[in-house]
């Protein structure tokens, strides 16, 4: 494995370093500007106080930085660019928030779901909240950016958040119907780019050139980069949850088998997989989930192992990664060298070699 | 109780079915406008053939009538203001369905709950897609109305929906908290003018006048009239869960018992009976959810009934509606008489004698 290793393109140890120190910096940018926009006032308790719980759970903050590292790439600056990355980060965690309640998830990153703690009442209204807030600064551009550009990152965002609860819709509906010949590779590829790459990386770019750039730009132009590096992150994240380390990552190791997730590895599986395997695999599936027990959690995860699923999911977000380089070459190569411009190449192979 | 309810001001039988008239008329128009906005495209089953399914179920469509009944009383015209009713008529029903998720009710509108019928995790998300649909209608008001008007329309519904999950927070807070002493009636009319006198009367109402008339307009001047008559109506929707037909109303009847909502009824009854009563109205309130009883529901049911506490909520309905019919005459009085003025009164009274 290590021999291997050596062999596929990775960061150097300084560039992930600096990588990782770009990704905090806008991070606590981003959370101040924030925790500024937020309502001082009550509901505290029940929840203004609960808004900032996930976002500073130290999350990545994948999202905001794409869009600042696109904007400023394109000439744009932090200042014009600040609110509508604020406005993708309070989406983003509104989504953790239902997503979470929707799983029946029980941590995140590292500590109890928002619904584990507050109950899933409070859980859901908190996600309403952050939603609404997350139009604030969008307006707040107005002033800075003019009508024209303040309107289109609307209908950006407008976009987006129909992207997203699309590709959710999806995947909740495989798992609560079971289904399991109807999903093949392409349509997890489809589901992902809905629910995963629009909000995480087409869209943040997209943002980060209309802003730098203005109305009239070509905005398209970083669909594929996004689409490629969006599918890597899913594929990884997915990774994590089967052999990730727990205290790094934060969720419970192999929930995503547990909910019958329809992962990259599960449909590999399903295809992979003798028949008799395949009708074990599919009497579990067809389980009530509280009904299914670790055992099987840990059999699944054998048969992911020794039908290659595994192995599978990482040479295909190795390819998808290297699809996103040529990508980077292709939308971001003709500009100016920059650590934006570095970051935004970077960034593709962190998604993959990420363990958080 | 005959003779009782000659007394108090009533709506005529004449006067009644046309109010039903209207509210049918409004309802359709609105009905057509938003179905034509839905996209036509998959996931269908899933997510887009769902999010028809609470406002076909024949809701009262009170918010879109007020809305254009106001645009229309200050001269302004149906197809001006129809995009902002559609827009509010989704957001209350994404309210709804994460309502009913968060409160676990079974029933709404007379058949099961989203969340009943379809799962938990899809109700959520198709909350979600209605909220984000709800921003189409809210742009489409740009070519039409011109950007400020536009603008001003975005900035009435950020505040409607922020006051919305402000109110919910509280509501939920409280039953989950188990406060009793901490809410009086003054704290009820506070929660009550956020979660539902905002979006369902006050700005339906300023949002008409605000397309009618312009911005610059001003749209403070329905505050009162809103208030009064939205508290009117939450009351009387709280009486109807306690002693309305389910045939017509639709929801289980005693629910919110069941739930321990803090209700006018049940803060009236912590504060008018004697100690014994109070203590087991506690211990009931404390016990979990699901071993609440039947019986035990009856019998707060009936100690509301010894303590007068469903008559003072009637008559707290009565003199709120009363203040609302003094207030239509403060906005609307000079106006000249049309249908939709006439609407904008009687709408007063049938929010506290409708039984559904």
């Amino acid at each position: 494995v290590a021999n291997r290793t050596q062999r596929r393109p990775q960061l150097a140890a300084a560039d992930s370093r600096r990588l990782e120190a770009a990704l905090a910096q806008t991070r606590s940018v981003t959370m101040r500007r924030m925790l500024q926009l937020l309502p001082d006032k009550e509901p505290r308790r029940y929840l203004y106080d609960l808004v900032p719980a996930y976002p500073s759970r130290s999350g990545k903050g994948l999202r905001p930085a794409l869009c600042i590292a696109t904007c400023r790439a394109f000439g744009g600056s932090l200042n014009d660019v600040l609110d509508t990355a604020v406005a993708i980060e309070l989406f983003h965690n509104a989504f953790l928030i239902h997503d979470d309640v929707e799983d029946g998830s029980e941590s995140r990153r590292g500590l109890p779901t928002l619904s584990a703690e507050h109950g899933l009442p409070i859980a859901v209204n908190v996600g309403d909240a952050m939603n609404v807030l997350s139009i604030r600064p969008l307006m707040q551009n107005l002033r800075r950016l003019g009508s024209r550009v303040t309107w289109a990152v609307f209908e950006e965002i407008e976009h987006m958040v129909r992207q997203s609860v699309e590709g959710q819709a999806l995947e909740l509906g495989w798992v609560r119907d079971n289904l399991c010949d109807e999903v093949d590779e392409a349509g997890y590829l489809r589901m992902t780019l809905k629910k995963t790459c629009f909000y995480t990386c087409i869209h943040p770019c997209r943002l980060g050139a209309l802003v730098a750039c203005g109305v009239g730009t070509d905005l398209d132009r970083f669909n594929r980069y996004g689409y490629y590096m969006g599918a890597a992150f899913q594929i990884q994240d997915d990774l994590l949850n089967l052999v990730g380390d727990m205290s790094r990552y934060g969720k419970e190791i192999g929930g995503d088998i547990a909910e019958g997730k329809r992962t990259l590895m599960l449909i590999h599986l399903l295809g992979a997989c003798p028949r008799g395997t395949r009708a074990r695999l599919r009497e579990f599936l067809g389980t009530p989930r509280p009904l299914r027990t670790v055992a099987d959690v840990r059999w699944v995860f054998e048969q992911m192992q020794r039908h290659g699923s595994i192995e599978h999911a990482r040479s295909t977000a190795r390819v998808l990664a290297g699809a996103a380089l040529r990508e980077f070459g292709v939308v971001y190569g003709g500009l100016p060298a920059s650590p934006d411009r570095d970051f935004l190449r970077d960034v593709i192979l962190y998604m993959i070699e990420r363990d958080l």
